[in-house]
Order: structure tokens, then sequence, then C-alpha cells
């Protein structure tokens, strides 16, 4: 009999359990959120799949021997203090890459051309061109340079616009120009459009902040810096955030990601003029992908084979 | 003495016409659309630009030897029975093409994300998260498959998006699988996002209607069709945008050209759900790039060479 799988994931509905089962047709599949289901008994469960999981639930399993996250990001794992000391594995696919590299390029063009202008004009039927620079009169910096970091960069490059890179350790990357964890000086100088794709850490709690924003580049061809985050809500301080677009600090704002999420129906960001907010959707996972990429990874792991996607958790990610 | 130039383009102010000074210092510039600068005398005038010229003028032109339009698009001089017989050259510089391809992106990510609903519940403070496919999962059918069609379809390849080209005569690309103008049924059956990029001919006069918008794709990923065009106005009819709209025959549109422009306030299509306007500004030419072209061809013809980017005037384009 093959080890059970829990899942603490809290979806809604009951079909994406069934894209597990469909794929470990042989495994119990153990759905955490509905309390009917919940075994009084959880040894003998080798395998755990966790978003924002309870507290303490993975060190309740006796026999637990690798533990999953959903996304990219592990942040909401490693908050756990009771957390067990076995591999974790995150998940990084080709769709959830190419998804977050849609959102942005579709929020950095969104800003080059001047979208929320126009749409502004629209609703008033006025009829006006807007002086436009080209793709490649901005620079577009990337704070996190890993699978997502990279792939949004190439494809930025491909649409015209130039790119960098800050990653804590420097990249080696032919068609970007990189920046390591003591250069964001420098960098930061060079850059009119700053996304964020960091995972949440120590080092990067709170670090899109009011005194970062003024470090941006301050002759940007759009008249000023753009602040982009689909990173970890964590990483910005929203007040900040709202503080520079008044100021002109910053001229204009996509966020994917929030302190608390959802974002309270109070905050001011919600109607300020070029802001544009998405519900933590930039890069939502692929329910039959994510299925196929843990049992996978589950085969590796019962065949021997060294486990993918291991997070390194010191570092966080 | 060099040859003068002739511009008849209704420039705003006048530092676009120093453009051309500066390019040409040893020419005289004329702006006609200042008429204290109108000379009694068109003899000696070797060179002429127009867009939307007045009727008539170039053909009172006696020595006019090689006529420009500012942009890719050459119907708006073709219009005049009275255009002199001499060699029409159009503007398609790497700045036009990328800037072409930066909207038609914008546009296509636009509707593939669903930027416009997530702007009506950004509006009212609503974070909902919407059901959403990946480009892979549609079908872009670019209809005009010259310098603009190609280098958007591969731009859009880039971003993940399935690239289908048609155009009158097939067309060779490696990435994408072309059609020629007999297999437009085809084409359009396998079309999620149709991307307009046609000049405008007696052909393709009012091709975009209620008939067209039936034969596109019906089991598109987004739900419904999408309709983009960047070509030519008088390409589209517009009443029959609006009932494809009405019917869900579209599911949304972006439309930079129209039959009359500006577009009248009293359109129904300014506020109309999943309608996105802008004002013939997908495309404009950089005015100091679209100078040093021009001073090149008349180089090039002075010296004996052969002009680029003619246009043929049977074709149309």
């Amino acid at each position: 009999m093959k080890s059970g799988l829990l899942i603490d994931v809290k979806f809604d509905g009951y079909g994406k359990y069934q894209s597990f089962q469909k794929q470990m047709p042989d495994r119990r599949i153990i759905n955490w959120s509905d309390e009917k289901n919940r075994p009084s008994d959880l040894s003998n469960i080798n395998y755990a799949i966790g978003w924002h999981p309870d507290k303490g639930l993975f060190a309740s399993m006796p026999d637990l021997k690798v533990m999953f996250s959903i996304g990219a990001g592990v942040d909401h794992m490693l908050q756990d203090p009771t957390l067990p000391d076995l591999p974790l594995v995150r998940f990084v696919d080709a769709s959830l890459t190419s998804r977050m590299s849609e959102w942005i390029c579709l929020q950095c063009l969104l800003h080059l051309r001047q979208q929320p202008s126009y749409d502004r004009l629209q609703a008033q039927r006025i009829w006006r061109e807007l002086p436009q620079p080209d793709a490649s009169d901005l620079r577009v910096g990337i704070m996190g340079m890993g699978v997502l970091g990279q792939d949004a960069a190439s494809k930025l490059i491909a649409l015209g616009f130039q790119v960098n890179g800050w990653s804590r350790t420097r990249k080696d990357l032919a068609a970007v120009n990189c920046f390591e964890g003591s250069e964001l000086d420098a960098f930061l100088a060079q850059t009119d459009i700053l996304v964020g794709l960091l995972p949440f850490t120590q080092e990067t709690s709170g670090i899109f902040n009011s005194e970062l924003f003024t470090r941006l580049s301050q002759s940007s061809a759009l008249g000023g810096p753009i602040f982009i985050n689909a990173g970890r809500g964590k990483s910005q301080l929203e007040s900040d955030v709202v503080l520079a677009l008044q100021s002109g600090a910053l001229r204009g704002v996509s966020l994917d990601v929030f302190e608390e999420e959802p974002l309270s129906r109070e905050s001011l960001l919600w109607n300020m003029d070029n802001v544009i907010i998405t519900p933590h959707v930039a890069s939502v996972s692929d329910i039959d992908a994510l299925a196929l990429h843990i049992g996978n990874q589950i085969e590796r792991f019962e065949s021997g084979l060294k486990l993918q996607c291991l997070v390194d958790k010191r570092a966080g990610y």
C-alpha cells in the first residue's frame, strides 16, 4: 500500500482534489480542509502539501518525509516555527513562469503606453494623443533574478525594453545587465520601471519603501518611476507607496500582492490614478500541472532519486 | 542649389519642421500648412511629403520627382485621382514597427489577462480571482503579414501565444502558420484573437463586418472572440462591431483606427464593456527617424540608387 498524501490548502470545492487523485490513483488523498475527512491517526502519511497550513500540523505527522508548497513562494510555511526539518519542495513550472511573465509584460506595457491615461480619456470620450516614448527608451529593473525574473527579462527584451537585474548573488546572463546585493544603489539609479519578484525573507521585509523609491532614476522618459510588485506583499510598505504616488516620487504602480490579502476595502490604493490592482493572480498554479509535478517528485523520492525544486530553508527560498 | 522639399502634413506647431531642416540643412523646407509660407511658384521643387495632402496639390508641382508618406499607409494619398504617376515612398522604420508591436502585444495581453474586468472590480474595491487561460491556449490570427505583422507575430510568439497569419499572397515564415487570400475561412475558424493590420484598399474596405465575425472560432478559452484593429479604420464597419459586442459574437475589442477620425463623441463604442479605444496612436512616427529616412531616400535618389520602401500603387501598399 502506497503512502497517503495530506493536502492542507483550503482549495475552493472538490474539483482540485480530484486532479491529485487522478494523478495518483493508488494513493489516499486526504483533504484536511474538510473536517469530516480528518483521520484520527496521521501515521503512515509520508507526504503533505500546504499553503498557509495549520500551524503545528506538519509537526504532528510522525511519518512525514517530504513537504510541498503549491507555489514558488514558501514563506507561508517557513513562518511556522514547528515546521519539521524535512525536505521542502516548491512548485515552479513552465505554466507558472509564463503566466508571471504575461502579467509583468502586460503591466510594463500598460504603463509604457499610458493605458490608464487613455482609459480616463476614453471614459470622457476625449480623442487626444499623448507624447509617447519607445520601450527602448525605458530601463526595467527586476529585483529577484530566479527562474521567474530571468523569463520575464527575456520577454521584456524581446518587446524592446532595456532590462537590468538585481539579486542577492550576481547572475551571469547574456542580455541582462546584472547587479548583486551590494550594488543596489547603482541598480536603482538606472531603473525607470522597478519590478519586484523577491521572495519574502527577513532581508526583503518592507524593502519597497519611501527611502528606496527616492533612489530610483529621476530621468525616466515617462516623467517618473513606475513600481510593479508580483513577489510578496510584505516586501512593500503600502503606506509609503500611497505617499510616493501622492508626492510624485512614483508615477504609477501595479500591485498583485499586498501586506494583508485580500487588500482591505479601506485602502486608498484601490482608487488612485495610475494604480492597477489585481488580486494575487499574476501567476496562479495550474492544478493539473501541480498534481503532475508532485506526483513526479514523490516517484523520484521513492525511487531514490534527488528531489527537484528543493527549498534552501536558510535562504528562505 | 539643391531642390526644396514641400511638406503638407498639418503638423502641430513648428518643432517638427525643424527636424527636417536639421536633417537637410541645405534644402528649403516648405511648410504648406502655413499659408504665409506658400510659394507662388512651385517649380524647382522635386520632393513632397504628404499626409492627407490637399487634393491636386502634387499634380500642380511641375518638377515633382518623388512623393513621400509619413507612415506605412498610403491610402490617404492614393485617394487623390490627380496624384501624379511618380515614385511614392512610404515610411516603415524600426521605431514604427516596434511601437506597433508594443500596442498589439499590450492589447492581446489586456484581453488575455482580462484587465478590463479587473479594472471594473478594482473600481468597486472587489477582490475576486477570475478563471484564467494561458497565452498558449489562445490563437492570435493576424490579417496583414507585412513588416508590421511579422514583427508582431514574433513578439506574440515570444509571449507564448499561438500565432496564425493571413495575407493576400502566402508568406513563408518559420514559426507562423500562414494562410493566403483564398484560405480566409480556415484562418478565421482557427482565430481566437483577430488582429487587423491591413492596408486600406478596395478589397479590405469594410472587411471586418458581422459576417466575418461569425466565422471566428467559437471555442476560445476566453469565452468568445476578440477583435483588435490597428490597420485602417475603413476596413471595419463600426455599427457591426457594436452589434457583435451586444450579441456576444465578439467578447472584446481594441480599436486604434476608425471609419472617421476623430471618433465621433456619439459613438456607442466609447463606453461599452471590454472595448478599448486609443486615438490612432498605436504607431506614431518618430519625427527624427522620419526626417532621417526621407533625407536618406533623397540622397539615394540623387545618387542614382534605387529608392527603398516604394509603394506598389496598383496593390495599394
